[in-house]
């Protein structure tokens, strides 16, 4: 396993993949991933599979992402029920860099924790929070804005990543951009004005075209004690909780609960953008939370095989005649689909959906049926 | 278990379930349903299965319509690889009433078998052809028709059950009806003028328009003497080894495959329509052969907790959200639809199948591309 001490592994002609004095990853491994059931169960979220056929799951290669980076200074964030599997999957992350939280409390909590943790070691410490399932194309564009955002991270502003929006997406919050505020190191950074929530399609087609506007996908750089600092002014009590935490580990067990659950975007992005604190650096790299299967069909490779699907899964476990779409052949049997358009097909052990891709974020809806009739056993 | 001498057991006012005395129900149960796969295997092919949801499969429900025309004078002709599945689904059934073929050889042989094993015993007896895997809606009507059907056979006929048509079917052959030809005890008897094949639409419109064409069944009635002696003119040698094994049926084994593969409706029911020695007597009861998923829909209810969507298998693992077709859910997990019109599932423990209405035809040739893959393990 690397080291800080080590040699970085990649250095890249941009000069992003060098490690980092003073940076630590941290990847809050949360969500079950609703609309990607039943691939994504509660017992096994989004974070433990492997959506792009790559041979990793998308924890596995988020850390992997963030390696030349941050070295072994990688700490996971994760809920009880999902710790054995993290560490399963990661066998090189020392077990002190998994934060195990006893219930789910939102990513505030969750990143303020590990600030926490951070800010003990050493005070200007900088932590970048990159979600475990999100799925990134072009790593050493990655590496290099993350490097510009530790740059920018030690003047103690809060750094987000904002991604170039490719079409009006209407599924994602946006940042709106502002003046220039280039500093030493991040020549590319930008004030941001706010943070605004999912558009509707009018919106959306308006931020597009007004190119002022970045997809925020929840990437955060920051110094840990300035995002505490930020977190006092609205949420004292919490800081607070954390630091006592971050002093004693036991206390978890019984404190973890008293925390308000809720997202960093509104504990801390949102007041610190209309406080003036928050920049963004534009990222052109190819971005995706896969939100649902029409995200996870535009991630897969068309086959060869199966001209106009898209297949995850043992290709050799699905035939297909005349079809579109995308089939997840995860069930260890055949999948056929025969003269079906933008179909979706998801095969597991035990259950099968069949929708299409127009539907697809409906499929929230399939879950909520299904704990309402007791089968909450199947999500 | 009943036997000749027992009470019938139904008896309806028009005095069609009485037992009839010499007539010996012939039950072919053969053919691989291809165009029900995965639900239908060559392993378990059709008549194998429940297709209607009646907790029978349609074999049991075949031979349990005859029971009381026939008591316990009902044969069955399989094949080797079914013949112990057969017995296990009629355990009333005494062994010597089933007819084993080494292996297929079409309908002809495989009747005409039961014919010469029936003529030893009585050359006078009549026998009724009802194939194993169809469904007929309204069992007194058919009683009605086949005591009928063996009044007009004592004469020296081959009688045919005609359906009435109720659309312009493509997918089934036709009988042309000709001039009024009653006999005592078959009022509604009338000429055949001849067997056609399955018309293009055009032609299936001008017959249902015409009235003088109804559906071919298959259901043929007859003595065994005038049956082998129709098939004699053709197929003299066929009749010579039919009658050798029925005297020595160790016999089957060594001359079995050196018979001729032909249909019944080829080697006789055609030539002697042709001839003038075929009757038909036109039905009017519910009848289909459930020829692919569509048929098998049109045969289920309509569920008030799934509207629009026919399911065979358990209700409870079926789950449907602005979904019309059909679902067969037999592989014992949950299936979900999501926002599919006129879509056909079919689950399957080690396969499942996603199609619509309109393409459950080509079904076929799924099963011909496995084959060619080298999966016919799952054919």
């Amino acid at each position: 396993m690397d080291t800080p001490g080590d040699a970085p592994r990649q250095s890249g002609p941009r000069g992003g993949s060098e490690r980092l004095d003073g940076f630590t990853a941290v990847v809050p491994a949360g969500g079950s991933g609703t609309r990607l059931w039943p691939l994504s169960r509660s017992d096994s979220p989004k974070f433990l599979h492997d959506l792009t056929g790559s041979g990793r799951s998308l924890l596995q290669a988020t850390v992997e992402r963030l390696r030349p980076l941050a070295g072994d200074r990688v700490m996971v964030v994760t809920g009880s029920r999902h710790a054995d599997s993290v560490l399963a999957q990661l066998p090189d992350l020392a077990p002190e860099h998994v934060l195990v939280e006893p219930g789910p409390r939102d990513s505030m909590p969750a990143i303020g924790w590990a600030a926490a943790v951070l800010e003990r070691q050493d005070p200007d410490a900088v932590l970048g929070s990159f979600a475990a399932d999100h799925v990134i194309g072009d790593v050493p564009a990655f590496h290099g804005v993350v490097r510009q955002a530790v740059a920018a991270a030690r003047t103690g502003a809060l750094v987000t990543l904002g991604i170039t929006p490719t079409h009006p997406a209407t599924s994602f919050g946006y940042i709106q951009v502002g003046a220039e505020a280039a500093v030493p190191g991040a020549p590319d950074l930008r004030q941001a004005e706010a943070f605004v929530e999912k558009p509707d399609a009018q919106r959306a087609a308006d931020y597009l075209a007004g190119g002022a506007h970045l997809w925020n996908a929840g990437m955060f750089v920051v110094q840990a004690r300035t995002l505490l600092e930020l977190l006092e002014v609205r949420h004292p009590q919490m800081v607070r909780t954390l630091r006592d935490i971050a002093a004693d580990p036991d206390l978890v067990t019984s404190r973890w609960e008293s925390l308000t659950r809720i997202a960093i975007d509104h504990a801390v992005a949102e007041p610190a953008a209309a406080a003036g604190r928050v920049r963004v650096l534009p990222a052109r790299f190819a971005w995706d939370d896969i939100g649902d299967f029409a995200s996870l069909a535009a991630l897969l490779p068309e086959s060869d095989e199966h001209p106009g699907l898209r297949v995850l899964g043992p290709a050799d476990h699905v035939l297909s005649e005349g079809s579109t779409g995308v089939v997840v052949a995860h069930g260890g049997r055949m999948v056929i689909t025969l003269g079906l358009a933008d179909v979706v097909v998801v095969d597991t052990p035990d259950a099968v959906l069949v929708t299409t891709r127009e539907r697809c974020q409906d499929v929230k809806a399939v879950v909520a049926a299904l704990q309402e009739r007791g089968r909450g056993d199947l999500t």
